[in-house]
């Protein structure tokens, strides 16, 4: 392991292979403590997002940013309750949207919300890596967002993030901090299957009688 | 800079902020040595997968694995000729495909790609930062490959990529060779726009005649 799982994940999260813990790392928390963060922060987490891969290097990604009280406000109102008792703590929303067309010729752009989920994957990374958190929302209203915001009807618009610094649980709601806790993942053995679709393996009578070390 | 920057590749890509040198370094080659690559340091690639977030923690990617020569075969003869020119030398070629309904409820999932997106770009990071090359096609049929590899109604079929080391470009075709430079990007400034969606601010007519220096 290049570097260390942070000891707050360790119980929920164990990797099977030697990985950078980078990964392991980055969650998704919901308390945001209101402090701003550094603009230079967030511009390196852009910059990494900008190297991402795209189908003919189309790049369909685009980043909406509200990070003045008034964009705030406006984005907020863009999610769903649920979603907006804890965001509204976050000092940045970030909108990403993705261009449906190639600009090159008009045609359709069949892995634009992929290549733009690749670019949201290294922004989240980044953040992480410079000691900030986010949390992803696919619950928002991508209608009344698409007028509020201007975008225009080439565009899908995919997931709000909230971005800031990890904040004290205790200022969540009881039924917002029931759920601040890491989230596990299922085995790379159960994601990765040869030469074709497959279905998990049923695990055999017999490991399952191996106990725990 | 955390790392450094590729001597290969900085004639063609300069980031605008401070990052590590892992994001600018990963490109995507067509010049595969056909030397397999062993099948821990894929594991690992597909161990930073794993810890993508995704939408209520769905993880709706799987990857289809081609690595016999068969199934190398089966999967190579799902591309588009112009793809199998080039891909046929990787030693392994990768299917992602990503589960379009939430596996607690049937309801449909609308940021499946965009997660399955996230999942595929930690891959194909950790990939380079492992030595080894990715280089993902959306240039595949889609209907025949559902087909051939048993890919369930329930799952969109989104990229094959062909991994493997980076072999010598002069094997490849003169056209294919012609293609084999890393592509730039355009600048954070034109990805991320303040409040909502707005266009790239036209250069003023003064900024247009200050001269290189």
């Amino acid at each position: 392991m290049e570097n260390q799982i942070s000891p707050e994940l360790k119980p929920y999260r164990q990797p099977d292979h030697e990985i950078s813990a980078d990964y392991v790392n980055r969650w998704s928390p919901r308390a945001f403590s209101p402090e701003p963060i550094d603009d230079e922060s967030l511009m390196r987490a852009f910059e990494a997002a900008r190297w991402a891969a795209s189908s003919y290097n189309e790049q369909p990604w685009r980043f909406l940013l509200a990070r003045t009280d008034s964009d705030r406000a406006k984005f907020l109102d863009l999610l769903i309750p649920a979603n907006q008792e804890w965001a509204k703590t976050a000092p940045v929303l970030v909108l990403i949207i993705s261009k449906k067309t190639f600009t090159m010729n008009g045609q359709p752009n069949s892995v634009n919300q992929f290549d733009a989920g690749t670019a949201s994957g290294y922004l989240t990374l980044e953040l992480s890596k410079l000691g900030l958190i986010s949390h992803g929302m696919a619950g928002f209203d991508r209608d009344r967002a698409r007028t509020v915001l201007n975008v225009p009807a080439d565009f899908d618009l995919l997931a709000v993030f909230a971005i800031g610094k990890h904040g004290d649980p205790a200022l969540l709601s009881e039924q917002v901090r029931e759920r601040e806790v890491p989230s596990g993942r299922r085995p790379v053995s159960e994601s990765v299957m040869e030469g074709g679709f497959t279905l998990p393996k049923e695990k055999s009578a017999e490991e399952d009688t191996i106990p725990d070390a």
